[in-house]
């Protein structure tokens, strides 16, 4: 290494200071290739952008800006398609757990025509034998031909449109198996959801689409717009929340969302939930899940209830995360229960156990979205529609009164708490599945009893109010989500659009908000916590826990640079093709490490290549990042001219810059690297991925320093 | 200037180029301070945030983590109390117009006991006297104690969120004028809504607190964190709309809104809505303003239409701010007409020709958000609640069924074709006064009577379709306010939640993404146009059109620095008092004016002062920006140490740096300026008010060259 770079004119600047142990720390992130957003956007202009600036006509900048929307659309559109398909698939696998169809193959219950459905003799066998069936299909799948489709996605989504490249989690592979595998997970009765995984399949169909145009296709930055329109479509149909899932693209999963894309976020939801009405899956012309109606906002002194229930999510949302990051961490790849036990073997049990734990209750035989449903309608309503007391309502009403009976609310508990403990095992294991529907399942369990008990209290002291128990269902649900996820603004706006509850915006509000809160004490959220254990790179939102560190504290003093005469262009490339980094400063030759500017290594690989195919230029030319050497001649005719690959406006820091605006730079300018200069000396650089890593390290250090038990424990499992 | 520099060692850097007039279109904008929110945010942790690193006591930390929670909510708490003030007063104002209650003085016609409501005898004279003496009054208040409470307020907020100082914009004046005023020109019947002007109101309570804390009172970044706050809660109570209070305030108001400043956003709001359901000032105890009921969802080929009022939308909301701009610019300050018309009397002629003209038809006479309310609501609804079909329902129906007789359809015309152009003049002048609600009463107007014309069309052709024609109504007013303000998401969320209509989501999207296209052809957005007009420094989204500038194109190359080693503490401090620039950079002694830093010049002036009144310093003690000159021993006992005042991390770039990555550092990381090297030498400046004039002249440009006539006839009116 030392000779090439002797070579190339190359040198090591090596400073003081801790540098070796950062780079080490790197070398765990080499699959993942940070995006420059500056970098790409200049490129887009080039070769698309300038198209706007000229005296085109009309009609081609009009088809110019319509490219910019049509993906988004599309996407939107396959979306709903793909969610319509689950839907149907969903009901079909399901009711297969509980009999069959003699009559016409291939229809649900509902469908089966004469009243002719066929339950199996043997209920309770076929029913563990069918969902562990369809289950252990699934992780095969999964398995055999698209590891990256299982669990939601969204941790994996969240560092992609965070501006890193993560292989395969995009490909047309993972979309198939996604698909296919998630019908048949949710089918099987799993404690988990198709809501997350649905914002996977979005944002697959979007990079899938995205590279069949050139524009996109070779651009991250551009791509990762559009990913950031698929996640909000994505939720729209999974819940179909429109704005909830632009909401959700902001908060949840976009770093960079200006409102040119949240535009193009909210024409992808638009058009998802017109195609979702149109296809119609659940039969009633709306978009909303789970609608129940009440029309009398909610009491005063009844906010305190929702307060508490808003603790009680938070608290049952870290437990949950506790366990759930202390399971993943015992079967994560290499651990002696991976060697024992295979990743389908894994499935296989969970969702036996899952089947034969779930029968014996009617609330967790079902579907876990029929059972929300139920919870949330209020009696009235469903007497005065003439819903299914049983089926529908699962025998919660005595006609137009909610059950209050003890049993049920022994019910409801060991129902939720099933859910609860299934789900901990559930999530993260080898088949797609999601954990919005068993998060708000227990929270609507927790939420029912509350309110029955509620009801009861109130009775025996004699007030004369009405209790409205499916209200506390929602908020209890929304708080447990909460809690679980840490989403405040686009969870309200998700439950509402959901629940279609327009009087109980500020109650979720309350609950959501209580949640986070008091999660945040004990634990991070579900998905950040995920890319932690997976050892995904993501910055983080600032804090404010920045300032007393420099540029100078945690830059890399170790730099290998490239000087402006390289040598011959044959050797450039040897040494390009190999290189570690994916580029290098160049700085003038002399003792000072003057800085030029920044080259990165595909650009030049590329055109070199390309100019080594040309005549009159061959390995032994001479190769140059600058126009006229110093102190030379003009360069002679065979000279390779590299200047014009030189990043000059390469963004430079002093090192007494604070840590906080070192994090706004990469965070806001969406940039992969910053060189700390000392007038013009190159002194030091400091990568994306090597900030990330310092505010990992510097963050389990602060929670050692003063977070309780709990949160030490979890950064130490 | 010259011997002053001289004497400091400070010197000029002349540079070739335009550099001369760019100075010159700065000094437009002296009166706005730009405000740093990088150097604020280091102030505020150097000063307050240090204590959460230390391990000080949990209380403690607690009280400092509460303090950033209570003044939103404080805030929200007030807006809505002035709200409901706000809307008792125009009841009580309004209803003064036609009568008076001579059983009990100074109540409202609903509340006047023993049904004792005596109507004036000469109901139009008096109508036109009251509303004339009600709005005179309120200019006249404006006029004298609070000139900047005129208008909505809104283009000023946003100039303030873009970080720049604006004197009495929310001084403690103008809030108790705009309180007073804004009742009295609602309730005078002018074309006006008190929703704009109530995001305003919550400005001022935010700034009037928040001076009253130490750690807010001294820092315009921190500041302004709650100003995006109060704009949440300001919109939370106008519509009674939380969520797309935070969603205005992410959309349309702020430059910078973390998700920290989000979620404050969401507290502040929610307890805005809890306050007003507490006050409840409209007696329903619900928060939405015009609740109207529709089950059905909207058929797909309804979308068409929705899609035709989109159209007109945009087209009306882009002819209104071409007029409303021509009228603006003939009465600005300074103009012929404002020379021979004082404001008050613009006023009081504006609001008799509205009282002229509004009695004569029962939809212009009674205030508009009655008007809008009978336009929403369907007749079935209305028939099933018994609500009165009069004073309610404004004769819209007969009995369960909507009235579609060629009279109704001309009175709507008239009355929002009125109301329209009377919103021309009322904007802008000299009372407080928005533009939301003739916007939707507008768009309401036309809504209908598409509906209605719907109606007759498909019944003409025999299709057997119920068309609501409150549905149309809705979507003609989203659409019209969508063409004139231009907020897409925030806009949805807002119509959803004044009118509760959840099945119409996708619809509003419909007409507002639409609205927003085609009006963004033809002119900008009302406010932006106000900002223009107005001349406040405002800086937009970044857009594609910047790539092919760079640094270096526009930067002031003429730039005044000072030397580290400046002479005596008694001569600096005369500079600096004078001095007409916020700061200086310090650039070493010699020819390469190689670059240390940045002086802030309210920071050195303070600080010298303070020295100064200290024994031992004298005005002839010297003062050095550098702990150690060099060539020289160290300083002696009374030299003015000032190099703790230096802000060596200063953001510096190079002059290839493209405009578009300049824009993205002044926007995102809210910097004030940027200084230009290259290598280690300073060689230019661009301050965020010469990047804003260049913008604003790089757009006209672009106008000329490729918009169409309105456009550019537009901007130079």
């Amino acid at each position: 290494m030392a000779v090439l770079q002797g070579m190339l004119g190359g040198s090591k600047i090596q400073g003081q200071g801790t540098a070796h142990k950062r780079k080490k720390s790197l070398s765990e992130w080499a699959k993942f290739q940070t995006v420059s957003w500056r970098v790409d956007s200049q490129k887009d202009y080039d070769e698309h952008g300038s198209l706007m600036e000229k005296e085109e006509s009309f009609l081609l900048k009009a088809r110019h800006e319509l490219g910019t929307w049509l993906i988004p659309g599309l996407v939107g559109a396959l979306t709903a398609t793909s969610g319509s398909i689950i839907e149907k698939a969903v009901e079909f696998f399901g009711d297969m757990r509980f009999g069959y169809c003699p009559n016409k193959f291939g229809s649900t219950r509902a469908e089966c025509p004469d009243n002719g459905w066929v339950n199996w003799e043997q209920g309770y066998l076929y029913f563990i034998l069918v969902s562990t069936t369809l289950a252990t299909v699934s992780a095969t799948l999964t398995w055999g031909f698209a590891p990256m489709a299982r669990g939601s996605g969204i941790p994996e989504i969240k560092t992609i449109l965070g501006g890193f490249v993560m292989p395969e989690v995009l490909e047309a592979n993972t979309l198939v198996v996604k698909i296919i595998g998630l019908s048949l997970s949710v089918a099987a009765g799993m404690s988990c959801g198709k809501e997350g995984p649905l914002v996977h399949i979005a944002c697959c169909w979007s990079n899938v689409i995205s590279k069949l145009r050139p524009r996109y296709a070779k651009n991250e930055a551009k791509r990762r717009e559009l990913l950031s329109c698929a996640c909000a479509s994505g939720v729209a149909v999974a819940f179909g929340a429109p704005l909830g899932g632009v909401l959700f693209s902001l908060e949840e999963a976009s770093t960079v969302f200006p409102n040119r894309t949240m535009i193009r976020a909210f024409f992808a939801s638009s058009v998802a939930a017109v195609t979702l009405s149109w296809w119609n899956p659940t039969g009633s012309g709306k978009l909303t899940m789970f609608e129940a109606h009440y029309d009398s906002p909610p009491k005063l002194y009844e906010y305190l209830i929702f307060l508490l229930l808003g603790i009680a999510g938070g608290c049952i949302g870290s437990v949950f995360i506790h366990y759930n990051i202390i399971v993943s961490k015992g079967r994560a790849p290499g651990t002696r229960f991976r060697k024992y036990c295979h990743i389908v073997l894994e499935v296989l049990l969970i969702s036996a156990l899952t089947a034969v734990t779930s029968y014996h209750l009617l609330y967790t035989r079902v579907l876990s979205n029929v059972t929300i449903r139920a919870l949330f309608v209020s009696c009235e309503e469903a007497a005065s529609t003439g819903l299914n007391p049983h089926t529908y309502m699962l025998d919660l009403c005595d006609g137009a009164d909610t059950v209050t009976s003890n049993e049920l609310i022994q019910s409801l508990l060991i129902a939720g708490f099933l859910r609860y403990v299934q789900m901990i095992f559930t999530f993260g294991t080898g088949a797609p599945a999601g954990l919005f529907i068993p998060a708000l399942y227990t929270g609507a369990c927790l939420g029912k009893v509350t309110g029955i008990l509620c009801g009861r209290l109130f009775a025996h002291f004699g007030w004369q109010v009405a209790v409205h128990s499916g209200i506390y269902a929602m908020i209890g649900a929304a708080a447990v989500l909460g809690g679980v996820c840490r989403v405040t603004i686009s969870l309200v706006v998700i439950m509402f659009e959901l629940t279609g509850g327009l009087q109980l915006i500020v109650p979720f509000m309350v609950a959501c908000l209580t949640a986070k809160w008091v999660g945040d004490f004990f634990t991070l959220g579900i998905y950040d916590y995920c890319i932690l254990v997976r050892k995904y790179p993501f910055l983080h939102e600032p804090d404010d826990a920045l300032y007393n560190k420099t540029a100078g504290d945690l830059m890399d003093e170790s730099i290998e640079c490239m000087h402006p005469d390289c040598g011959k262009a044959g050797q450039l490339l040897n040494f390009l093709e190999d290189a570690k980094y994916g580029g290098y400063p160049i700085t003038e030759t002399g003792g000072r490490h003057s800085l030029i500017g920044y080259i990165h290594r595909d650009q030049v690989r590329d055109f070199l290549h390309k100019r080594l195919d040309e005549p009159g230029v061959s390995h032994h030319s001479r190769a140059a990042f600058v126009k006229y050497l110093p102190n030379q001649v003009p360069p002679s005719e065979d000279c390779v001219d590299l200047s014009h690959l030189v990043d000059v406006a390469v963004v430079r820091a002093v090192a007494e810059t604070p840590a906080a605006q070192i994090h706004c730079m990469f965070r806001q300018l969406g940039i992969k690297l910053i060189l700390i200069i000392n007038k013009e000396q190159l002194v030091g650089i400091i990568t994306k991925k090597s900030f990330i890593t310092f505010m990992n390290e510097h963050h389990s250090g602060e929670a050692h320093a003063r977070e309780g038990y709990l949160q030490q424990s979890l950064l130490h499992v």
